[in-house]
């Protein structure tokens, strides 16, 4: 095994270390996040960073780097208090890792990148077409991290869309059926094999593989 | 599209609720945390929960639920404020899903489900000797999310331990090499498969995939 020491990696050139450390929490979401602005500007960017928090109330979390290219989506957020999410699939990762440019605040990743704006049931931030599962927020927390700057913001879902033949008897999605995708690191993209669903684990007993209707 | 409105989502089942409000986020990393109490007693816990918060410093959140069975790890954590994050790998899933049975706080959940504490460079937590990629930290802030009571846990990372032949030339580790899984809902373990890494998005350049060495 390789071994770092925390000086080591204080003294790591500074990409290695942001694709090494990004490397250490395991497999993130993908996602994108749509917004517009108060003049009803579009704007869309992917994020590695959205985390669930709950589910009653339905919170999810996200994180913002404080001087990052989502950072005109941050600034929506705040300004409009919603916003979707838009979970990432094999056939728009490419299109969705492109919105990671840093185009101008005047102009849309949705048409840069020729993903498709839809809006649905009067929610106001605009929904990816081409996501499979997607739902809207209402901005409910927001602060500041201070140990690194980062901004943690924290939505109610609202609205929830999803292909009803992904969605199971017993309320799971599965994502994998919906081709959702899993990103390693800052780039890395990769699709999903399911090895098992597992009954809820009990001491004493062995752990019993879930088998499904 | 099946759709739910807030009102839906609230009067749904609570356990359907749970799966499917759980599957939101997209893929989760799975990872396990080992601790040990004032006394030495070691504890261990699957998580879904953890997250890259920053590079430099290289900080890492956890979400613990309000009274969930990681519930020990975060009394250890907070007493002694050492920690250690162990990727899953697939050969280990079934034993790491395990450890969230509620198991007492004198049972060990390394002895309950066959896994292996190991100490590496006087680091005062265990680490899980199965995992190929594991790190220790140690707290550095906690906070309760007053929404919902669930708490947040960041830590700075002290020391890595990686397998070597994983670590790219550029920093990135291959996860995916390592054979670290992914983890939807509550209960779903999955395999990944690299569809690309893709080099760094610019405005008005095509999206290219970044060919390795």
């Amino acid at each position: 095994m390789k071994y770092f020491s925390s000086d080591d990696i204080k003294t790591l050139d500074e990409r290695y270390r942001a694709l090494m450390i990004n490397s250490l929490s395991g497999f993130k979401s993908a996602n994108l996040i749509g917004t517009v602005d108060e003049t009803g500007q579009e704007n869309l960017s992917i994020v590695s960073s959205v985390f669930h928090l709950g589910a009653n109330p339905a919170l999810v979390g996200v994180i913002f780097r404080p001087h990052s290219v989502p950072r005109h989506t941050l600034e929506n957020i705040l300004a409009t208090e919603k916003y979707t999410i838009n979970q990432v699939n094999v056939q728009i990762y490419m299109a969705a890792h492109q919105t990671s440019a840093r185009y101008e605040k005047h102009q849309s990743e949705f048409e840069e990148t020729g993903l498709t704006a839809e809006y649905l049931h009067a929610f106001p931030a605009p929904f990816v077409k081409e996501s499979r599962l997607k739902y809207g927020l209402k901005l409910k927390d927001h602060q500041t991290i201070k140990l690194n700057d980062t901004e943690l913001v924290i939505g109610e879902i609202e609205s929830l869309h999803v292909e009803e033949s992904a969605l199971l008897e017993d309320g799971y999605i599965d994502i994998e059926a919906l081709d959702s995708i899993a990103i390693s690191s800052l780039d890395g993209y990769h699709s999903t094999k399911r090895i098992n669903r597992l009954e809820y684990a009990k001491p004493n007993k062995p752990t019993r593989i879930k088998l499904l209707g």
